[in-house]
């Protein structure tokens, strides 16, 4: 659905997201899913908890009724508000112990053997470590079992929020090519990305990697205090969220300073040109039923065959959702079959150490019959006076 | 040190900070401390890795020879210049198993009995089960019990910081006291306050709690869609990071749209009157030796008196550095004696369920006399046109 001209999910779809997860824990053979603050909390319920050391956790039982999101007393106003779908809340006082508070929820819910708990990947140890003391019999397993078919495939407001993200990270892109990049430096134009994004309609600037000259052979690159010259390449990787989903997309460009000699060399032409070719044949490949590694194989297969193959030694792709990082993983080894609805980066690259590097990110969503590519800016070298 | 009259912590401390935390580790009688990305990290070595689900980890080791950097190798370089002291690092593939590399870097330390861990509290648990499962004999237990004592007792570069954040954030709170408040929303306040932190010299801003009229009684509000009304208080708490040290300060308002008829109300200023001594009284109780739980007393005290124990419902203050809630926490129960260089708020509140609410909040460093108040602005009710 969408709200002034802006995408949002319909408050009616949260119910059914906790039925379904209901469900998934009893076919899954969990006695309970301990679901953290952070993604997993904000998908069941629209409930953004503040990330601090306080317990709050959805307790998440196979039978609907039975589920209940424990909350420190003074976040019980805030929790009323934020989630969504009708749940008990269960509150704790400063000096209780919500980890045997938790323990009781789950206890006397199984009948006889270890009870099979679940927890958010997300959850910080600091809460697993006294969840496992509270617990002693239960057995610990990622809620990843359990959810991610459901946090995997994206529904219709789903997809128009991670559109939206894109689109607006693809404004920004064009503005930071159009504009002056020579003479500054990385963390400089760094900082301009993370208010573009914010002004093209952001609520949170997550990252922006300004990889130039020898640093972008650097594909986890932080933004430095190197000063950008004429005749070098750029490797742009950026990204916020809109409603909580995640744009992420990288272009490269190369910046002359207006001097015809300081163009391309020939090598980075030839490079940029084989990754371009297999960032999209592995788009091509994308259809439902297609392994993920099939996708990771089409990209990889090119640049292999071009004698880089050294020179891409990272994943093809992530899921993308509510984490900027998530399932599915376009990585060798991973069997999983795309569906419709799952979203996930495309994004190969080739590193020259010491010397240059390129890369180029889309994000793709798993159409009915193929690829629905969300970004929309050109995939070329931008090559610029800058 | 100082940088272009900017504070950040001189690199040489890192090294003697890796030192004395590997004494510790001996000293507490681990075999090792995993060190999870987030502020034990940055902590340590300085290095703010990127907080995604590739495994990073500084495996801390009694003998400080055998510490090491566990990184993904797109990361490597990244590793290498944000770790500022020089440590092993060893890079793992995209397809390796990074945890198994973790337990393989620890076993063969120990002789004989079950290896003794602690793991970071921000450890996300899908690292913490799959450790459990690559080291089936070995016990984990939380980090803070070595890294403790170094985190809670600030040096004067981590003061500096603080005090520069604590400044910046007094002056967006002048700033907003100033500024037109009656007919706006909570949230385009927030939003305000979130620019004008940046504006102010914070790197990130993190949260801006408008609590007007009836949300003021609600301790964890979130700015809503609420307008302000002439003749109701605002809640503003509000906090952000410079060099990564947190500056969270609360401040009550009044606002009257210039409305003379409109001013607060007798009970509010009573209830405000008792608030500003509890605070006041917390606040002088500071010197070293004297207990968390003390200081907490000190104001709780002040409240019960005045027949609004009921209304105090949560501690009264956490430390801070790195992370915005640590170590120590004022609160009953907490026989922890403070000590020089303990970093803390002092935030009592009386909130009025439904009807309204107030709150104070100053960070106080323990010094070797009495009380460093970092928050400069003024403590009154700060009653105003709006």
């Amino acid at each position: 659905m969408t709200v002034a001209g802006r995408p949002m999910i319909a408050p009616d779809r949260y119910r059914a997201r906790l039925d379904r997860a209901a469900r998934a824990t009893a076919d899954k053979g969990f006695d309970a899913v301990l679901v953290a603050v952070g993604p997993d909390l904000r998908y069941l319920t629209g409930y953004e908890a503040m990330p601090l050391e306080r317990l709050t956790m959805l307790v998440l039982a196979p039978d609907p009724e039975r589920i209940a999101l424990v909350v420190p007393r003074l976040e019980e106003p805030a929790a009323r508000v934020g989630c969504r779908p009708d749940v008990r809340i269960v509150t704790w006082e400063e000096s209780d112990d919500p980890h045997g508070l938790v323990a009781g929820l789950i206890s006397g819910r199984s009948v006889g053997g270890p009870q099979r708990l679940a927890v958010s990947d997300q959850l910080m140890a600091m809460h697993l470590l006294r969840l496992q003391r509270a617990l002693p019999g239960a057995t610990f397993e990622s809620a990843t079992l359990v959810l991610r078919e459901l946090r995997m495939t994206k529904d219709p407001d789903e997809i128009a929020l991670l559109r939206a993200a894109a689109h607006a990270a693809d404004r920004v892109v064009g503005q930071i090519a159009a504009g002056r990049l020579v003479g500054r430096t990385e963390a400089d134009v760094a900082r301009e990305v993370r208010e573009r994004l914010i002004a093209e309609g952001h609520d949170e600037a997550h990252f922006a990697i300004v990889g130039s000259g020898p640093n972008s052979a650097s594909p986890h690159h932080e933004a430095s205090d190197r000063v950008i010259e004429a005749g070098e390449p750029i490797v742009l990787d950026i990204g916020g969220t809109i409603g909580g989903y995640s744009s992420d997309t990288t272009r490269t460009l190369w910046v002359t300073g207006g001097d015809p000699a300081k163009g391309p060399t020939k090598e980075f032409r030839h490079l940029f040109g084989v990754l371009r070719a297999a960032q999209e044949r592995a788009t091509r490949a994308v259809r439902p039923g297609v392994a993920c590694e099939a996708i990771d194989a089409a990209a990889r297969d090119v640049i292999d065959a071009e004698g880089y193959g050294q020179a891409f030694f990272h994943r093809t792709g992530h899921g993308i959702g509510l984490e900027g990082h998530e399932e599915p993983y376009i990585i060798a080894g991973n069997r999983e079959a795309l569906a419709p609805g799952m979203a996930f980066s495309i994004e190969p690259g080739i590193y020259l150490g010491g010397r240059y590097g390129a890369r180029i990110e889309d994000i793709v969503v798993c159409g009915p019959d193929g690829p629905d590519v969300l970004n929309e800016s050109s995939r070329e070298l931008y090559v610029v006076d800058g």
